[in-house]
């Protein structure tokens, strides 16, 4: 055995797995205990040093993937999953900006890589997601068609909500899912464009319909799997049951039928 | 051939779609610029004039089609869909009016009925309508009633939320979908009419019960197209198969019974 | 035929229907009318004249039924329903309360029971509830227990909300559809409690999740009805086919055995 | 007989059961009296020592259920359940925090354990939970994440909302019902953090497309688990006649040949 394949079945090993996940869940912790200015005021050195820590332990799990399945590795899509994460709290700028510095806590989503029942459930959600390409396709032209619209209708007036395109899009967004669209948006609005319901209104009501396709869509591709899945195993059996008793019931009349 | 097919087979070409796919595009960032004063001011000459060359490709376009069809255009709801919207765009007034010169973005509306996948996305909403007409009746009827009882009642003290039935209807369908319904309308008008929330509390639930069947309608439809649509081929085939088989042995049966 | 018949035969006659079809809407348009100042100012006479003959229209055809059909008329819902609603618009005090004049818009409700695609709509909502009775029932106990203990936590210090049973009651209502529960309700109570959130996410999650459950129920059911009405059919003469010409084949055989 | 099983005897008795039911809603009745000032005015000595008397036919009603049944009592989660909540009405501490006097009216609980219905409708409910244990965990960890993203980015300017991990987690919790997440958090945050939408805009959408996926899951499962109970049942009888059938014509044909 190579030493690459004794890297590679010795990072599959379920001890191993075990150990990242406890690695990862510690970081967690960590990550956490960094938000508090209490705790850092009092152990702030300590619980750097075990961030880094635990980062090395990333950093080291990743080289030796690479080095144990070379080009293979990236062919996985959760291995460029956690080769991204690591990457971003490897950053040289990571300790300057703070934005780069949040995005370390990212990191804890290794854990779904990690755990089969997490992986299995995102893998599940990415994989209903071409299924609403279409739609998600028509809203954004919906979502397009609406903010140049809301622009050059209530742009000049109301230039926090609808001055640009930018703007109108989140104000269109925050109307789809309803938050305080009238008291908030629309009635400021009609005080000054009163037929601005005309707009707004039919806005609401296609993008919570296509919204209520995507949910139906999504229930019924759902439904069919899990259908398919367990009906027909059953059905087949039966079936490939009764076709080839037939079969044998018509041939042993062909064969009375031709030797008489 | 002659010229009319030619000029139909020209049309429907797939260079030509896509030709005509990009031009919807390029004309929808152009129309997405003109929101930008910025870009106004410094290309704003060349802006509206590609805005212009783009809208004499789309007449161009429904003239031919208009030309090679004949009376058949307006037999396609597609194409009267596009006819109308370039239509608005070419509204004599359309350059003085602001709405309708807003309209103009509607014309990349007309991407849905280039690309085929929104197109059959955009029909699948179409068809589900009509199974919601009894639903959609009924929830006119009850608005109508809503919001004439809620001129009556509250009209008086609460003008500016319920003083016609064009206002009561607007704030019945905010308290539909449930947006500020209690902190924003309710809560004020239970301070002058202590039962009010026996009018609105049985509403909200009517009504949002209502929305719920309309959901359920249009999942147990969908299913029950995709349910025929793969599980009858199948099944459909061993029934015959078996029948076959049936058919066969019951005459072979009787062929020796007669011989007998 | 006696009186009693003939009177039957003319009210289910379709033009006395349409007719009375036409005499609501009318109707419907009359009351919509009174709520605007403006017109009954001008021709407020007129349209009260007009609702009182719609009303004796109404009233002569109650009338009529309950002579032709006699105590059977009470054992339909919907002759219960149209009873009721022209009993309230007949009541002596109808012109004195503002309430009960409001309550005369009901009588459009008539529609739903004429209009044979309303009455199925309704129908089927109203078959519907009985299947959701307990979950109806364990809302109601979450709702009594929610109730009085927001009222011995909270009533104290937020008599408006919380004061009462029937206060909370309507404050958890408000809180179950979500709005402003947080930051009209929960944030405010959260300055003096603040541990208020472990009485009101739960709460929140609970109801919630017990309304999905009805959909969830409401969904089931009618796509079981569905497939039962539409599945069920050809299945079963597909069945019927095959043992039946499995007991002939199995017949023929016995036959040629005997005869052995 | 022994005294044992002639008190368990007693206890499942219908008699017994409607008594205690009857005991629990007039308790109910009670602790809704015990909020209002006006009736504990006038007869609240009453109500407390009527109340004193419904926890002692609760506490006998347990005592002689664990004398009945020893430690088998406790293997049932409703007994468990009735003896946790009457556990909390007894506490000693119990009249003095008026947390623990609320909890009181937990005791309206045991309407569930006792009515048969309304257990069903419970362990539904549980039973649907396991199913949905790994989204569960995915949101949690994607909670954690948010909540410490959120509390290192706006905590320093935003200290009522993303202050630390309990608060952030609070205020992500209120933007995933998405009540008030605009007007009332991210435009607010926005003044200060133009690009905060980029983090609050895919957090609402991840995590609404979690809970619709934990829709569609309780809908598939409650569906599969009623299809199966009920076309099974009919289809299993169906087949098992065929199959049958298709035996003895097999069986009678094989002895014909093997006579020849």
């Amino acid at each position: 055995m190579t030493l690459r394949a004794r890297v590679e079945e010795w990072l599959v090993k379920p001890s191993t797995q075990q150990a990242i996940t406890a690695v990862i869940l510690f970081n967690a912790v960590l990550l956490g205990m960094e938000t508090s200015p209490t705790i850092m005021g009092a152990i702030g050195g300590l619980v750097t040093t075990l961030d880094a820590l635990c980062l090395a332990v990333f950093v080291v799990e990743i080289l030796l993937k690479l080095y144990a399945r070379g080009l293979r590795f990236f062919r996985s899509g959760w291995s460029v999953f956690d080769f991204v994460i690591i990457g971003i709290s490897i950053t040289p700028g990571a300790q300057g900006f703070s934005v780069l510095r949040a995005l370390r806590i990212l990191r804890v989503l290794r854990i779904i890589s990690v755990a089969p029942s997490l992986r299995r459930v995102v893998e599940g959600f990415v994989r209903a997601v071409p299924g609403m390409g279409s739609v998600f396709l028509l809203m954004a032209v919906i979502f397009y068609i609406g903010s140049v619209m809301a622009t050059k209708l209530f742009g000049g007036s109301f230039p926090d909500w609808f001055g640009t395109i930018g703007h109108s899009a989140y104000s269109l967004f925050q109307i789809m899912t309803l938050e305080s669209w009238s008291m908030g948006i629309v009635r400021p609005v009609m005080q000054q464009y009163p037929y601005a319901w005309a707009f707004f209104v039919p806005f609401i009501m296609v993008t919570t319909f296509a919204v209520v396709n995507l949910l139906v869509g999504l229930i019924v591709n759902s439904m069919q799997e899990a259908h398919n899945e367990e009906a027909s195993e059953k059905t087949d059996e039966y079936r490939e049951e009764v076709i080839g008793r037939l079969e044998v019931i018509e041939r042993l009349l062909k064969e009375r039928s031709s030797k008489d």
